[in-house]
């Protein structure tokens, strides 16, 4: 079970600037799904924007166009077998957060396991993660439909306060790293932090 | 020194997928420049296509948008301390590769160094490097000036072949690793390889 704290707006870049694999999480009028994204990157500080590619055969795209909302969850090495299975499934098949266990820890209004706040969007923010960043699509139809771009405003952004605090990451142990998607079931982990 | 060879265009997107931090080159009828962009990414396989934020400020935007070209090349370890440099200090005020002494590895129609193959885009190639993406802008009016949001297609990829070959990452030692920028002169190191 995670435990999670808010993370102020103009620090919530920092989630994603060293460019982990992510899980994009959706729903819509009672239909949900995750799926993993390699292919993301923040767009702006503050307010912070953030750019994820979706493809078109996706039922998370079907989904985010519909609901106009997604989240971005960061996953931690533990889940590096999670985020391989909503990678290569499709969620029109079935329901992968049951098939393949992944808990949610906060859904639209209704704070689960005793946390303290909603989430503001309709999709599920994914237990275990260790950081969430809650967006609202900015329609920009062309990059959607030519490139399968979306960009975003982050409008909420959550962590693992054991693993980041004060607008940094503090990874406590290997299982509890980021991960970065290579190719065919191969990952990093985010290494050694140093300064330059 | 670095050696490079060609990477395929279709495994061009690996060079990028775990979200390094890279260096963007650029130049423009006799000036150049090199920046550090922590926000790029993979924008499409085959043929690739990439994705990378350049802020108006920068001269770098003046010199790809008059050239339509540049080279994202990714950094090493032993390179962080040139990438926190390139990324601080406009290229407006001094030339960064005479001041910080980034060497050229390759200019448009001229291999230096005993390469063999020349750079296909204006842009230099900066020695050093692990890996060099040769990139055309697909010119995108409203990405570029409502989000400095600049797509383009990967025409070039190569890679030192002591750290990438047949398609892999295979880092020979710390300081020979990609790197992934945090903020505040933080960096982290690509971290252990590991299968899900």
């Amino acid at each position: 079970m995670s435990s999670r704290v808010a993370v102020p707006l103009p620090k919530a870049y920092r989630l994603l600037n060293h460019g982990p694999t992510v899980l994009v999480s959706s729903a819509h009028v009672g239909r949900r799904n995750v799926m993993a994204a390699a292919w993301s990157m923040p767009l702006d500080f503050d307010l912070p924007k953030v750019a994820v590619v979706i493809d078109k055969a996706t039922l998370t795209r079907e989904l985010v166009e519909a609901s106009g909302e997604f989240v971005l969850n960061v996953p931690s090495r533990q889940q590096a077998a999670l985020t391989l299975a909503v990678g290569t499934q499709s969620g029109r098949e079935t329901d992968k957060f049951e098939k393949l266990g992944a808990g949610l820890l906060c859904v639209h209004g209704n704070p689960l396991r005793g946390q303290a706040t909603a989430s503001m969007v309709g999709a599920p923010l994914i237990e275990g993660c260790l950081a969430w960043l809650e967006c609202r699509v900015i329609p920009e139809p062309h990059n959607q439909q030519r490139y399968d771009l979306f960009l975003a405003k982050v409008v909420a952004a959550w962590a693992d306060p054991e693993v980041f605090s004060n607008g940094r990451w503090h990874f406590p142990d290997e299982a509890r790293r980021s991960i970065h998607y290579l190719a065919g079931g191969s990952f990093f982990a985010t290494g050694d932090a140093f300064e330059a």
